[in-house]
């Protein structure tokens, strides 16, 4: 089945989502409401709710149950990103202006928090607390990726390790409890749950390696952004690692991302883009995310045969090939 | 009884709490652990924890159960306050160096966000659900009230019952809650529950009136800031609204506050204070504190009288007279 073929058959329950999204975040307070919603429109693939759900069908599938799982997770992605737009200085996401750069860094702050606390009072009103134990966990573990991304700004002597395990923890460990709290909070059994994380983290691994190969080589209307946002933030990704290691290019990406580094954000990333881009770093990290799809899916091996299964393993494809 | 006496008397558990609180924020990330461990070491008057404990008094004291109502309390507090910081633009606190001043607003940013989940990690270790929403909805408060502040900045305009609901999500509801909640996880009767949170809430409201006195009363030994921080930063806090309500006073004060405004933090503030410090604003503010107090002490009313009950009266009127 085709992406959009899926989302198509799980529109009824996820227009429902989209619709709690929305009303999660409206309070009576009128700024807080047009920052939170200014979010929610730039829109973005929901691809927490969907895995949600979908690990909902292995257990008892309520949707009253599962919406209050996904809607948190989608906020709490979302809050990440207004904090990280503070950090990262970014003007655009996803073709929008970001809150920082439409309102201003304080207020990008405190929606960041509203929209964590908003997650957490649905959450709540589930009365699991495994539940709400993992997911709290996950958050630790998401802040200490974030200022992990902090100290390894312009880290260019970064191993390979540095960045799986950040990545690890910014990206694919919310995806791989999506999958997670799906399967518990429709009483699925402890097994399966267990290969829905492992399929959620390693989904997650390759989705955002992707991401990272997309600030390389996608064009600005593909990504929303201007290409080699991330390089001009001094956030070093695997691509870039790689192409480091080798000796006929090193030398001059050095120099290039040392030049990019001291004009503050103003400065050309083209020269260094075309390093990379016909670096093998490109290949390698393809072959990276590849590699984590293929495990994704074998995590799956033995589950029950229910549509929802097949729908995972076609969105894991999905991941591995996406351009947007 | 003396506050003095009081700390004396429940070191022991008190100890506890701060050997948790360091703990808790001891994480495999060394920046982390230090700006954390920085702001912790600056010390407090850990009135939320007291609170707590106390409560606790009213039913089955379990200091295992307490300490972690407790540390996640103090932890929302002192992220709160690194978020504050932030936007203040604030360079000390307690007389010691703010994270956003010893590191950088975004080392800031995520060193509360990391606090935070922390915080709700520790609390998820208990199973009532209850506690988790009461708490998850009080974050939320805060978080509309710290945009409220925001959006307040400077409003001369702004009436008392604005300054009211402000401070009360700001401060008054987390106070409120340490009460609540201390009663709730040694399973102490509803009622007494919620008596203890109209006491903590009134005493909450009597306390941050004082904190406002203070700032524009104290020297900076006694308050660990320079005095009139608060108008510095654009917090018009009740005091000043009601100066602004004197008419030989009302002109001059409106053309200090614009200069300071337009100073950017620069401003000399103590024509500003010295207006204030004449004004009847000071002795009306002391006495709406005053009124708190005695709706704190008359919520304790029909309590069974234990010693805690005597304890939290000491704290309501130390907190009515304190002077740091």
């Amino acid at each position: 089945m085709k992406l959009l073929d899926l989302y198509a058959k799980m529109k009824g329950d996820l227009d429902v989502i989209e619709r709690e999204l929305a009303r999660s975040v409206t309070s009576d307070h009128a700024l807080l409401t047009e920052t939170s919603t200014h979010l929610l429109k730039a829109g973005g693939k929901r691809i927490r709710p969907v895995f949600v759900l979908l690990a909902g069908k292995f257990g008892h599938y309520e949707l009253d149950v599962l919406q209050r799982i996904a809607v948190p997770l989608e906020l709490i992605h979302m809050a990440s990103l207004v904090h990280d737009d503070v950090i990262d200085n970014a003007e655009t996401r996803r073709g929008q202006l970001t809150v920082k750069s439409k309102w201003d860094n304080r207020i990008a702050m405190y929606t960041g928090d509203y929209i964590y606390g908003k997650a957490l009072a649905i959450v709540t009103e589930l009365s699991n607390p495994l539940i709400h134990q993992i997911l709290a966990k996950a958050m630790v573990q998401m802040c200490i990726g974030e200022m992990e991304q902090i100290r390894d700004f312009f880290n260019t002597e970064q191993s390979i390790r540095d960045y799986m395990l950040r990545i690890r923890r910014k990206t694919a460990l919310l995806i791989a409890i999506s999958c997670q709290l799906g399967a518990v909070a429709s009483d699925a059994e402890w097994p399966i749950a267990n290969r829905l994380y492992r399929f959620g983290y390693n989904v997650g691994m390759a989705f955002q390696i992707r991401d990272d190969l997309l600030d390389l080589l996608g064009t600005e209307k593909q990504i929303g952004k201007p290409p080699g946002s991330d390089i001009r933030q001094g956030n070093i990704t695997l691509p870039v690692l790689l192409a480091l290691r080798e000796n006929d290019i090193r030398e001059r990406l050095l120099s290039e991302i040392k030049q990019i580094r001291q004009a503050d954000g103003e400065g050309d990333t083209k020269p260094a883009l075309k390093l990379i881009r016909k670096s093998e770093g490109i290949q390698i990290a393809e072959a990276m995310a590849d590699r984590y799809i293929t495990k994704a899916i074998s995590a799956l091996d033995g589950m029950p045969n229910i549509p929802a299964k097949k729908n995972l393993t076609d969105i894991a494809h999905f991941v591995a090939k996406r351009n947007y």
